[in-house]
């Protein structure tokens, strides 16, 4: 255990903490205070690390994540889709005429851009619950851009699909690019917008109107 | 205030609460207990609520906010930029090879991008921190794609812009628009992303080679 956290820069006891809480098998036991690691508990190892401290998942959520990736019955599709959900927000919507009609505005748009509808994805409850309460304050016209922000979010998503390829035989892979990726996008992407926000305001509210001390 | 309360849905004490912290200007005092409101009031506290509410933003940072807002002396431009900094993270990378050589594929991008290049904007800080984590991990694929996402931060700032529209004299409602249309904005953008990710990971990786169960 000691080289095996030398070689993944993991301490002792946290691999201890893994193995107890099931996210990294035990080793092969080659004697009463010894076992085996081999490269398949270094991947694991890395993977778990790095599930938790960039894709910000709680050990129960990588305890079903890692049985999932260990469970040959399993499908590529669906581990992908439960390793997607481990990183969606899920927020409902109160019922009422907002929801109902952030619900339909929802429906039609993935309609109009030819997605699937999954009427309960934690995704499409939270796109609901944000639609509902953009109605509610009255910001009407974040929702009727919403084509253009369903574009960008298509582009991203196809980026995603490009960087994770075709190829799912790696598991491990898939999972982590999947999570990893995903999350860390999510905060990319936000600070990309925002630095390209800056850009095009200073475009559209030059200095001249912007006032004189610039 | 029982009035103004009627008017606004925000019950009485957080109203005081709010004029206490200098978020809501006080009423002009007509009488021992008895105060008048106008519609600026109306107006003022209902963004305060909504900032809170929907923006994640705190008494401080709102107190700030305020406070530019109720300069005359503080330009447009500037009002803006102070409101989008306070929805933006901001995650500074550790010294080292990773984060100077992320500071240079920033700075690079964002001269391809015609992008303004800002080294100490939280924004550009996050994205290097962002980026040489994703170097640190092994993740150097997802910087390779960097072009890709930043085309689409890039469609999505425009679609912000062309929500604030050119003329900020309602500079309560531009306030309003960058802080909750940045914020919401970023779930919102974040559930399309995976909703269309659901449709094409589909798409890409079909029944018969996802298994057998559908």
């Amino acid at each position: 255990m000691a080289e095996l956290s030398a070689a993944t820069g993991v301490p002792v006891p946290t691999i201890k903490y893994y193995v107890r809480e099931g996210l990294v098998p035990a080793g092969r036991p080659t004697g009463r205070n010894q076992a085996d690691y081999d490269d398949g508990h270094v991947r694991r190892l890395k993977l778990v690390r790095s599930l938790s401290e960039y894709g910000g998942l709680s050990i129960a959520v990588m305890r079903d994540l890692m049985q999932r990736l260990d469970n040959p019955e399993e499908h590529d599709f669906d581990l992908l889709g439960a390793a997607q959900k481990t990183i969606t927000e899920h927020r409902e919507a109160s019922p009422g005429t907002d929801r109902d009609q952030a619900e339909q505005e929802l429906a039609e748009l993935v309609a109009r851009r030819g997605w699937r509808w999954e009427p309960h994805h934690p995704a499409t409850r939270t796109a609901i619950g944000i639609l509902a309460s953009l109605h509610e304050v009255g910001r009407d016209d974040m929702v009727e851009v919403l084509d253009s922000y369903a574009a960008a979010a298509e582009l991203i998503a196809e980026t995603d699909i490009r960087l994770l390829g075709d190829d799912l035989t790696d598991r491990e892979r898939a999972v982590e690019i999947v999570v990893i990726g995903t999350a860390v996008g999510d905060t990319l992407i936000a600070a990309l917008r925002r630095i390209a926000q800056a850009t095009l305001a200073r475009r559209t509210y030059p200095a001249e109107r912007a006032g004189q001390s610039r």
